[in-house]
């Protein structure tokens, strides 16, 4: 009977945050303390999740947090006030806005006030055209990268693979589209309005599902072997916490599968802890 | 006998320029006079070549050039300074900085001085990340508009179709993906280091070959009645110009294909008038 490894988020997480902790030491010898700042506008519960991960990842690593937390009512001139605040602090490496932010507030202004340099997660359109450029000294958005980290960690072969992503989000799809070619795949990115995505996605040797339907994707999209990567977030019919696979179907066929809850989503906050080394490094001319 | 459709650029670019024509007439008659300045260093041919056409190409359709033309040896500082005194000066809605420019002078350092709401030619962070991020409110690079032109001046269906890019490069490859991917089509991205290119591009409906190698790409990695857009500019052995596309062996199995000379190069000059039209209106709140 056929074995499909479930490749877990956990152990990659864990490499990470070892390397991160072991730069923050060797910073700290010269001096420098690496510190993120959080901007939370309001009480959304998925952005206090979020930060609670990161502020435990932080801790973890011996990263500072400033925790920043705004009023839902707070206009966007205040809010680019705290930014521009956050771009000009010494003592701050690193800014994560945590997004969508509310309406009144214009994304599409803020992301060019957001320094480039401590932009860790790819608000600024600088670090958004570095991702499509393939420039390496900016800041990917941490889900794309951690499904790369994924990828590294468990030695899948990229270069020359035949990668299928499913989504064109700007959060993942696009994103992970060009840090995947960037390894040498070739990528095809299928959607919405993609004709057969069963056909095109089951001869990808490795696939991405971020098109954010439950469960949408089953065996029939996979090819045998394939390396299956869940990005999704959703809840099933049942109400319970599921990804954008079907995966009692695609464990019949897949070679690896990542599990939702337990896979791309407990790597995020250790990519966000190694993007912040990576910003008091380059800002320190290490 | 099969016949292959011989797709040319020029009735593209006539249809393209009719259109600016009248744009440009209806914002005479509101005192507005749209304008263009083209900024080259040095004498080279391929430069020189490019600035003739889009000179007459905007003689045709009544805009503006402004020359401005720079020493070789000119300062990064320098350089800069005219950048900059461009952005300011309202009597010029567009800017075209002719590239690659001396290596003395870094591009990722101009690409970010140069105002976006006139960077015609898709050089600053700004409009790269808008590519991107499929906001047509930016401006793509003009060769990559051009193909999107062409498909659609021959009614060429995008919206599910199965498009093959040979070539992954910021000039052509990447953005030519995105904006057929904002059209629906399903993008597959191909380059060197894509382990059986022929397999990959046979089973696409339409191809765009940018891969910078002269006649590579023969019948075998073409499906009967496909699309073939040739943006490559090369030299073969007889040291005569054609594209990425071996046309006698393609013309036998594809639907119609776009020649070299004739065919994309044909079409970017009137994109680019288009574009200094689009900046001029934003710019005037249109």
């Amino acid at each position: 009977m056929k074995e499909c490894t479930i490749i877990k988020g956990k152990p990659v997480a864990d490499r990470i945050t070892e390397e991160v902790i072991k730069d923050v030491e060797k910073l700290k010898v010269s001096g420098i303390e690496p510190s993120l700042a959080i901007v939370r506008v309001g009480e959304n519960p998925d952005d206090m999740s979020y930060e609670r991960g990161a502020v435990n990842r932080c801790g973890k690593t011996g990263i500072n947090v400033v925790n920043v937390v705004l009023s839902e009512d707070i206009s966007e001139q205040e809010y680019i006030k705290e930014i521009e605040n956050l771009n000009e602090r010494n003592d701050v490496n690193a800014i994560l806005c945590l997004r969508p932010l509310p309406k009144h507030i214009d994304e599409n202004k803020i992301k060019n006030i957001i320094e480039p340099s401590k932009d860790v997660d790819c608000f600024s359109s600088i670090n958004t055209a570095k991702v499509f450029e393939g420039d390496k000294t900016g800041f990917p958005p941490c889900t794309p990268s951690a499904v790369v980290e994924i990828l590294k960690y468990y030695d899948i072969n990229l270069s020359g693979a035949k990668v299928g992503v499913a989504g064109r989000s700007m959060v993942v799809g696009k994103p992970v589209s060009m840090l995947l070619m960037d390894e040498n795949a070739t990528v095809k990115i299928c959607h919405s309005r993609t004709q057969d995505m069963e056909k095109e996605l089951s001869d990808s040797d490795i696939v991405i599902a971020a098109i954010g339907k439950a469960e949408m994707i089953d065996s029939k999209y996979i090819k045998e072997d394939a390396v299956v990567i869940d990005v999704g977030i959703n809840v099933n019919s049942e109400g319970k916490l599921c990804g954008d696979i079907d995966a009692d179907s695609v464990m019949k066929k897949a070679g690896m599968l990542t599990p939702v809850p337990g896979g791309v989503g407990s790597v995020t906050t250790s990519v966000l802890a190694k993007h912040v080394v990576k910003a008091c490094r380059q800002q320190n001319g290490l």
